[in-house]
């Protein structure tokens, strides 16, 4: 069946690809640093997960905190696993991927853009969105690079 | 510092305490199942969790997910790791918890009480809730722990 989250990531958007995961970064800022991780593996669920597979994601995890700190000073991380999308296709062809949004309790300038979090303390929302120019994803990816 | 997840669970709403996590039933049933892995130790984040509690996590929500399967035939799971409320203190003493959510495309009744999921396919909703008698949390309970 076909799967958008087998096709190889746009480069563009591309962090780190590791053994078993690829690290890309949203297109949606609207959290600075938002991302996600997606297993390598066509894997339908937590569950099917390999033990190398959950230890590296840990890896993973452990190094984007550490990062995003250096990066933007990113104050916390909420982490979620969903898949919900994939639900909507019958029959459904879930693909393991995590979405992570560094939360903050500051405003961050790059190259003239302000980037806030004025949910911070509270549950992420889904409406506010923000884009950015290439230019700014460019620094955004280096930065992230940089520390990682 | 006062935490709230540091103090003994509620009997009435626990399913089982492992090595290193707690889980507990959720009083708001709008995602029947719907509870919490709650970390034994006081930990602030993912990234300082221990080797050995990262892998008892996989191992509980394996179980989770095939337990829930069992007795309510859950159709999949969300998987959040969010904390945003205790940076609503200043300052902040996070406790590692997780959410999780089994999502349903059918409707399942125990007691004579409905179970619907009608943002299935769909990110969760936080605004509609759900609450049980203590006869339903009991039957859910004692439903999720046979197979468990």
């Amino acid at each position: 069946m076909n799967c958008i989250s087998c096709k190889k990531p746009n480069e563009k958007n591309l962090i780190v690809i590791t053994k078993f995961w690829i690290v890309t970064l949203s297109r949606n800022q609207a959290y600075l640093g938002r991302g996600y991780i997606t297993s390598k593996r066509h894997c339908n669920n937590l569950s099917e997960l390999k033990p190398d597979e959950w230890s590296e994601l840990h890896d993973l995890i452990k190094k984007l905190e550490y990062t995003l700190e250096k990066a933007f000073n990113a104050t916390m991380f909420n982490w979620t696993c969903l898949m919900n999308v994939a639900y909507q296709e019958s029959p459904p062809n879930p693909h393991v991927h995590w979405h992570f949004r560094p939360r903050y309790d500051h405003t961050v300038e790059i190259a003239g853009k302000q980037f806030n979090d004025p949910e911070f303390g509270h549950h992420y929302s889904r409406k506010r969105e923000q884009s950015i120019t290439p230019t700014v994803r460019e620094i955004i990816i280096h930065k992230i690079k940089q520390h990682l």
